[in-house]
Formats: structure tokens, C-alpha cells, sequence
């Protein structure tokens, strides 16, 4: 009966894309569903708050478009940017266009200059910590609105670009052994469990962004970084060496989580891994980069896809069997596999036209 | 390095209950331990609220107690009044009670005037429902206030405690055949999961609530309301057939929750059953209910203590395995487990002096 902007967002962003660069999908209903799902995010999600002027996006909505819930985060904002910006894509809207860049400019604020606006009261023991989420989400914006466009725009997310990949790579901690979920702003190891935690999918997902945006700026330092610290060390402490697969959340000293879910293998991590090690071995050619794809694979589609009635299970537990029986929730859309199919299928493209 | 109010709130309470009723824990060093919590909760958890000038108390502080975050809830300002009533009655503060009336004044108006005070932004698609948890707290520390008090205090707390049980009583749904912890505010069943979710130890925890509040009432037919309604049907859906122990949740069309720890055994709704079924035990005399008592007992005592270095894991897997093995963490303290085994030991010792 609700919608979650995050999951409509991702929709509509993942229709325009395969609408926009896979003929296949140049269908119109595809298109048709997309500008519908744009339509109501644009008139029902942004809501202006309280006296400060500023937009935020509804993170939960009702089905006739009324605001049930505000997160004082910006992933719903984030969401609300790669939809509106790949949907202007599409259908040539550059009103569109400008009001995803202008919510940009209203996130980037929060992130860096003033984070008032997002509704968090301040208080004294709420010291300011880098959550992978945020950059990891801000390098993902700034590649889909340069994507294609010329060097003014490009100059103008440049600095952000940086910005973006200095503070993900502040996640490498432990004498470079350990990518930690949360750090501090000045990028030392946080105390307690929230210090300790590790996110395996979330890093390899950060691996392919940071991979993604080496190739661009022809940073080979960055490429290896990438590889060897965002997508080897994950592998190695997050794949569960007795059920296979990989864990939700683990603690880098060997303590239990405090996640009740933390042993549970959900799908995300799984299309994440697939995209990483699939891209990290077309720019590399090293087998074992192959072997480690091949390995995510065989575990992700020997246990997350449904094969009486099609499509993937989102949730198993720690042995494999399935948890939650829906195929979408709260937080699992249309997002994740089409992006890891997509992904998949556009790196095997390439490496048969560059005849690998 | 960070504490949670409601787990400090909950161990000052069960330290000063245990030190104040039961002869062999009225020890100095337990008194001292929970008048430094007490002392520690007055300074630092109670945080002047931006321009209303309420008070709402920290969810969570650091060591040195700096708020860390204030939820949008009224459960951390529960166990304040929990904890700050108690110790009163043990060290005699007059200060402390009225400031812990206060308290309470506040929080009946946030739960039935004016919630604006709780710092959630007032959005369209946000109905107020009736979550099974507010009228049961609010019953407990009616109770909790009340308790051996003079006339006046138990007149001032008797249409508040009516209110909560006629709360309480909205979630019997389904033709009465089904606890729902969310309802709406007239009492009918909400759309969605939400609407669908069932709680089985929440229920049961209402049970016992509703029961003693019975007794000192002699209201049998809420007496056969509790048993009927709120423990046994819990019990009924709740029971997990195959492996034993209660779910933590469920739906009650049958589809999967959307939590995804939905299936895992939790040690809390263990410690209530136990409390619930002793208690209509003892009450009734009915030998259904020292089997249910029995059943709850052998799964709890077999799988949630550690026989090796003592106290309780919490959380299980379905199956009955530890699935996270530390003893405390951010939900449990010294709360739910030490006051199961005072409940049952006073209702047993009362069987006992009474010969049953």
C-alpha cells in the first residue's frame, strides 16, 4: 500500500537505462512506465521543509502520493537524482534535468558544508563519522550526471569526484588489510562496534565505482587499489568458507555482529561481487579474478533465483535456504539484478567485440 | 563506549526491584551500582528539547555522557520514569518521584494530546496508529507508579490506565482470533504488513500486563481476556511446531514478514511466556496452563543459557542454534531475563505460602 521512493527511484532509473542503451528494451511500455513511475516521484516525492526552504525527498509514500516518512539521511534524495536525470535522458526534459542537478547542489551541501537541513538534531556526543554510503553514493551520482556530457560539466563534479574516492578510500584501515564500513570524518578507525563492522557486498560495490572511475581518469594506481583492496579483501574475510556465499555483516576483530541478520546471504552482495570481479578481469585478464566470478556465480545462481515461477529470492540463511519468500519488499526492487544483469551483459559485450 | 538509556533505565530498575523485595540481593554494592545508573540517567539522559522547552530523554550517550541520539519515540523516557520511581522508593528522594511524575505528565501528552513535542515532522501520509507498545508501557509505569502508593496517586493514574487497557483490548482482531501489533486509532485493522504483523511475545508481554492489572481490578472478564486472548492464541501461532520456541514474527495471512529476523528464537519473548503462563497458573489453576508454562520452560532452559560460562545468549536461529553469542548488547541488558526469574520466583513462593 506504500512506496519507498528508494525502490521507485531505482526503478524508474534502471527502465530509462535499459530503455535508453539496450535496443531490446527500447520498448513503450518500458518508456511508458518509466515516465509514469518519474511523474509521480517528481510531483509527490520532493517536499519542502520546514522553514529552512529546502527539499527533501519522502523516504516512505502512500499510493495516492501523501509523505509517511522523512529519513534524515540523502539516500532517497540520491535515488530521486539517478531516476530524474536518467529519465531527462531519455525523453529530452531539461527542466528535469536542471532540478536533479540542483538537488545535487542541495546534497553536496548537506554532505560537506552544512548538514542542519536534513533534520538531525545536533547533539554533543553525535560526532560526525564517514559512513562508506555517502561517498560511495555521491561518486555514483556524479558518474551518471557527466555521463556523456561535456567538459564544463565534467569540470564542474570534478573536485567532487576526488573528494568522493579520497573518503572511500579512507575505509582502507588496518595497515591496509581491513575495508571498515564506518570511520571518522578525519578517516582513523572509529571505537566500539560500529568502528569494527564490515560490509563484504557494500565494498565490493564500492570496488567497481572506484574501478568504474579509474578507467575514466587513467589512474592505474586507483585500478589496483581497487581490485586488491575493495574487491579481494571483501572476498577473502566475507565468503562464508563452510555454506559459501557471502556474510551481511562481520566484525573485523572476529566478534559476533550486533546485526540479527549479519549471517544471512542476501542478494545484493551477490549481484555486487558479480559486477566487480566481471569487470575487474575485462581490464586485466587475470584468471583468478575469472575464477573468483565464477565462484560468486555458481553459488548466486545456484541459490537466489526462483526457478518454478522466475526471479531471485532476496534472502537466505546462513546455510542457504531460503528466509523470506517475497520477491519484493521495502528494500528489494527492481534494482539490484537488472543492474548486475545489465552490467554483466554490457563487459561480456565489450570483450567479445574487442574479440577476448 | 556508548549506552543505551532504555539498557541502563532497565538495569536501575531490576537493581533497586531486586534490592527492595528480595532479601538476599539487599546488598550495599547492588544499591551503589544502580544509584551511580540513577545518577548518571538524571545528568546526562534528560536533554532540553529545541524551542518547546520539553524534555526528551537520550536513546543513546557515550561513556562521558554526551547525547548521541534522541529518537522520535517515547520508549527511552519509559524506562527514565521506570528507573527514577524505583530508586526513589529505595533511597527515599521525594525530588526524584515528582521529577519522574513529571515525566510522566509529558509523555501522556505527547501519547494523547500532542505529539508534536516528540520531534517528528507532522506529514500527510502519516496516520496515527495505535502500536501496541505505547499503551503497554504507559500501563506498565501506571502500574509502576501506582504500586503501594496512597489513594490519591491510584485516582489520579485510574483513567489513564483504563485508557491503556481499552488500547490494549483494540488489537484483539480477526473475530478475535489474532493479536495485531498495529492497529488504527479507532481500533480497526490497518492495511499492508504493517497491519498484518503479529508479535507473539509482545502479545504475551501484554498478557501478564492485563492480567495483574485484573487481579488488583477483580475484573474477571479482562481476567479471561488476558489468558484467552493474549496468551493463548500468541501461543498458538506463535509456537513454532517444527523446532520449538516462539517466532519472533509473524503475518497473519501467512505470507513472510518483512523483518528479517522474522524466524529467529529471541530469549525476551521466551522470558515473558514464562511469566505469562505461571501467572494464569496460579491464578486459575487450570492444568492447560502449567503444560504451556512446562513447554516454554524445557525449550527456554535447553537453548538460551550458556551452561559453560553462565547468563543467556539472546538470539537463535530457527533451528535453535546461537546465532549471535555475546551476552549484553544495544537491546539486551539486565532486564527482560532477571525479571522473568523474579516474576516466576514470586508467583511460585506465593503458591507455595498459600499451599496451592
Amino acid at each position: 500500500m506504500e512506496a519507498s521512493s528508494l525502490v521507485l527511484g531505482g526503478t524508474v532509473w534502471m527502465y530509462c537505462r535499459l530503455y535508453r542503451t539496450v535496443d531490446r528494451f527500447r520498448k513503450p511500455e518500458i518508456l511508458e512506465a518509466a515516465k509514469a513511475g518519474g511523474a509521480f516521484l517528481r510531483k509527490f516525492a520532493r517536499v519542502s521543509c520546514g522553514s529552512s526552504g529546502q527539499w527533501k525527498c519522502a523516504f516512505c509514500l502512500t499510493r495516492d502520493g501523501k509523505a509517511v516518512k522523512i529519513q534524515r539521511t540523502i539516500f532517497s534524495e540520491c535515488f530521486y537524482i539517478m531516476a530524474m536525470d536518467e529519465l531527462s535522458r531519455v525523453i529530452g526534459d531539461e527542466d528535469m534535468q536542471l532540478e536533479a542537478e540542483q538537488m545535487m547542489e542541495q546534497l553536496i551541501c548537506w554532505v560537506r558544508v552544512d548538514s542542519s537541513g536534513l533534520g538531525r538534531p545536533q547533539l554533543p556526543g553525535d560526532v560526525p563519522a564517514n559512513s562508506m554510503a555517502v561517498p560511495m553514493m555521491l561518486l555514483c551520482l556524479v558518474q551518471q550526471l557527466t555521463e556523456g556530457r561535456g567538459p564544463e560539466v565534467i569540470q564542474k563534479y570534478r573536485e567532487l569526484a576526488s573528494w568522493c574516492v579520497q573518503k572511500i578510500l579512507q575505509h582502507i584501515q588496518r595497515e591496509g588489510t581491513a575495508i571498515l564500513e564506518n570511520v571518522s570524518v578525519e578517516g582513523a578507525e572509529l571505537p566500539g562496534c560500529q568502528g569494527r563492522l564490515l560490509n563484504p557486498g557494500h565494498a565490493l560495490e564500492a570496488g567497481w565505482f572506484l574501478l568504474q572511475f579509474s578507467v575514466e581518469q587513467k589512474d592505474e594506481e586507483l585500478q589496483r587499489t581497487a581490485i586488491n583492496k575493495f574487491m579481494e579483501l571483501p572476498y577473502q574475510y566475507g565468503w562464508d568458507k563452510e555454506h559459501g556465499g557471502l556474510f551481511y555483516f562481520l566484525d573485523v576483530d572476529g566478534h559476533c555482529p550486533t546485526q540479527l541478520e549479519w549471517s544471512m546471504k542476501l542478494w545484493w552482495p551477490h549481484c555486487e561481487a558479480l559486477i566487480a570481479f566481471l569487470m575487474a578481469y575485462s581490464q586485466t585478464k587475470k584468471p583468478e579474478l575469472l575464477e573468483r566470478f565464477s565462484k560468486v556465480y555458481e553459488y548466486t545462481f545456484s541459490h537466489f533465483p526462483d526457478v518454478q515461477r522466475g526471479e531471485w529470492f532476496g534472502y537466505l540463511t546462513q546455510g542457504g535456504k531460503v528466509a523470506l519468500d517475497f520477491k519484493g519488499g521495502p528494500f528489494k526492487g527492481f534494482f539490484h539484478v537488472p543492474r548486475c544483469l545489465y552490467m554483466c551483459e554490457r563487459i561480456l559485450d565489450d570483450m567479445l567485440a574487442n574479440k577476448d
